[in-house]
């Protein structure tokens, strides 16, 4: 059998340091090819390019690893990926990030990273999002590699249940080593926004979107508790968004 | 008791028809509040603007109501609306469209139609999306505002399960009427994507996405079946994308 074929994409563009360390990391256990954006795509959520073309063009950017970079978000990234650059190869996993900065708890829904993740489950492939708790650029990565690489091998050894992709997060480096990995659910919490007034050289108005994160759990069996207590959280989300006890309320009370 | 306040926002922008036809129904139910985009969001799933600014004008496209046409993202027009509009007062309900399109199954996760009304969930407030089955900017709605109205005034009265949003979908105009209201779960499907490759006046390659839908579901109790059978579907979504199963399974399997 040859090397697991990987597929590697992210949200912070082709250039960015997350995607180099997680191409690096992934090239020590399989084949590695890159379908990225050509430009930073960060909450971009689930977004898909409808309506407008698409670019693809190869990039030499890493070193004996077959590398495109595309002008779609990171879901159009996997979906040419798949279609098109691998269209007669199926990939073992799909990786995406390392992403520069938290997607844990609600940041899933509105994460490039993830969304790309996502999308692979959608195919049926096994996939991973990777973040790091960090927000700065020049953020300390090298404590992760252990932990991507293994929970990368995991996934091909003994896959993720279909229609799932995993959620991971990182904590930012800390004296202390990483304690381990917690398996667990997304924290119930929310980006409570504050909108910036400002005024342009030309009068008119405009604004600054700037959220504070307000976590409302208080328990120890989500990825808030997990990065906060220097755990590794891994949370598998599903696409399948029915509530199921929602449909036997509204089915029960409402009038139609 | 005053009459209930409504905010209205869509993902097709604040120009199209179906959320004027949305808005009309509304006015006969509530006091009405638009944030829309200034122009068509489709495809933008959970995206929101970070990294770059948001602009919001005053709009007197409605008769008598009180809207405001932001650049920005659904997501955004809700975020901007709760927080900086109405931040004195709280939505009774958050209703989102009528999109143009399905947004049935899948196709879910990529409606900017559905993140409006998810982001309104997120903030505790009840929410609906609602979308025609029929692509045509031209399509017939009448047939589907009785049931619009039916469905903002039970949300209303009997509320919806908190961190849920309805994601409603009305098959398109054909000769019988509508027979009913399935509240029902998101059929499994996928977009199965093709790229139309092509070459611009420079010669410089490039795509256009196109995908068709391919339906895994064979059962009854789903969105797709109940549109192809002429019923409105209702599917309740949650933002909580954590799957408990897989939790127990990665945990009891996998090494870290």
């Amino acid at each position: 059998m040859g090397k697991p074929l990987i597929l590697v994409s992210n949200d912070d563009g082709i250039t960015s340091r997350g995607i180099r360390v997680l191409v690096e990391a992934m090239q020590s256990i399989g084949e590695v090819v890159v379908v990225a954006p050509d430009s930073p795509q960060s909450g971009m959520g689930h977004a898909i390019t409808i309506g407008d073309t698409l670019r693809l063009e190869k990039s030499d950017i890493f070193k004996g690893v077959a590398a495109y970079e595309c002008t779609g978000t990171p879901a159009d990234c996997v979906k040419i990926a798949k279609h098109y650059v691998l269209k007669d190869r199926r990939p073992d996993l799909v990786v995406s990030g390392i992403n520069h900065g938290s997607n844990t708890s609600i940041s899933v829904l509105y994460s490039g990273t993830m969304s790309a993740a996502i999308e692979a489950a959608l195919e049926g492939l096994p996939a991973i999002g990777f973040s790091l708790c960090d927000y700065s650029s020049e953020a300390e990565l090298e404590h992760v590699i252990p932990f991507v690489k293994q929970l990368a091998k995991e996934a091909l050894q003994k896959g993720i249940p279909v229609g799932v992709a995993l959620n991971v997060n990182f904590p930012p480096k800390r004296d202390e080593p990483i304690k381990g990995v917690k398996v667990c659910k997304q924290a119930h919490a929310k980006w409570q926004e504050e909108f910036d007034e400002r005024y342009d050289p030309y009068g008119r108005r405009y604004f600054w979107m700037a959220g504070n994160f307000v976590n409302f759990e208080v328990g120890e069996n989500n990825d808030e508790w997990a990065i906060a207590n220097n755990y590794v959280s891994v949370v598998p989300c599903q696409y399948d968004l029915t509530s199921p006890a929602a449909i036997e309320t509204i089915s029960e009370s409402w009038d139609f």
